[in-house]
């Protein structure tokens, strides 16, 4: 599972006080950047060669706020891959301390979310996934939940 | 069903000259606000009586791109309401005019969602929503899709 | 002088309960976007042309901050043209409603802003103003302040 | 001088695929928070305790344009400070390594500003700069330009 950190600030944030229900998606595309960049790719560059990937649809569950000046973590898994697309399933967690000495640190899920991405050439139309990015990326074996 | 028209700015879109994935969920969020401001209940006033509605879950498909300058349609309607929450469908979509004299305009969805609102009070507490506003909130009885 | 009413919504706003900083220039942009509008431009239709108008610099003093869900006014005011650019005047504003009959409606700037805006060809060198537009960019002749 | 790194995304960029221009406040803002951090001091305490620092007001030039998927470093020095604010110089650079063997890289500046910030107390009211923060805060002797 790929894991990238990030910040809280209050461009983040809203008249709540919490993260903007938006921004978490920002966060769940920075996560996939820096997934693909330690793949070796970047988005830049595929652009330029005609391959994007974009978001088809996508489910996001809420379950605590992210709060301004908190590092949180986006995580970003690979569950399913098909010749044009993939589905990763992302979190923003949070890593707690434990107050117990001895005790490993406690993982919080502040949101998850099902993403389905497909591959699309300059035209929009789906092409399929580059044979060097499509061999990189391995969907992990889900367990049933 | 409500309808709230926008106008999509430089802001709204990203390096690939669309509106970035996550921005449809601030025109989600607008259009919800001004639903409820027609039914007669501001956002501001209601939290400071210790109100507020929250996204708990929502799904969205991304059917086809929204384009710079353009006029789109972010739409509401409740299909389904409980106690302490509610469930909207919620639709961008863009009305275009027949070339065809006499025929009616005709619509695309751009992007579509099933959003999940829940109340909540000060201390983010499930609570019951207020009788003026749950009685102005009918949900439309949905057919199969 | 040009006005464009728009909406404060919760997307707008930060954890500091008011109108993010950063969110003023987009009010801005959407004011000079309406603005071109209304004289007949469309920029998506300038920039297929090869014309675009970038900001090159600005300043913005913030007086008093937009809140949730008020209405306010955003404006332009060209201050001067040159062959490749134009200086506007902008900024965003509360009217309020007097208290006292007969009374009229008094003004609050919340922010004002001097914008420098230059315009540019494809490549990204400055080009002057196409004819039809610059005919219709008149400066305001300004008073001493 | 306090540096910040930070990497463009696609929520950065707007449709003439660069990084729109409000967006560079945003960058500024990271660099704020971090470099207050560095000094000990995060923003959510501070907001606790009552003190806050907002922009009065900041002159912005944009001279190169920051792109998708790079680099760049968002730098924070203080210019002057008085007892209830302080003015800061804040760029936004891109270091290129030279092409050349044994020479040092470069520095592009894309965008540079100085920005006015004040502290206030919860009623918004100016207030003197906390004793333990201000005497981190030591103004660059500045250099005639």
């Amino acid at each position: 599972m790929f894991e990238w950190p990030l910040r809280v600030y209050i461009e983040d944030t809203d008249a709540g006080g919490i993260v903007y229900y938006a921004n978490y998606l920002k966060f769940f595309e920075r996560a996939r950047s820096e997934w693909l960049r330690t793949l070796g790719f970047n988005q830049q560059v595929l652009m330029q060669q005609g391959v994007r990937f974009v978001v088809r649809d996508l489910s996001i569950r809420y379950r605590k706020p992210a709060m301004l000046d908190e590092e949180i973590i986006t995580t970003v898994e690979v569950t399913a891959r098909t010749k044009a697309g993939m589905t990763l399933n992302q979190r923003v967690i949070r890593r707690s301390d434990s107050d117990i000495n001895n005790e490993p640190s406690f993982i919080e899920v502040l949101a998850e979310a099902e993403v389905r991405v497909a591959c699309i050439d300059e035209t929009g139309k789906p092409m399929a996934i580059p044979g060097q990015v499509a061999e990189q990326i391995q969907p992990v074996p889900q367990e049933q939940s």
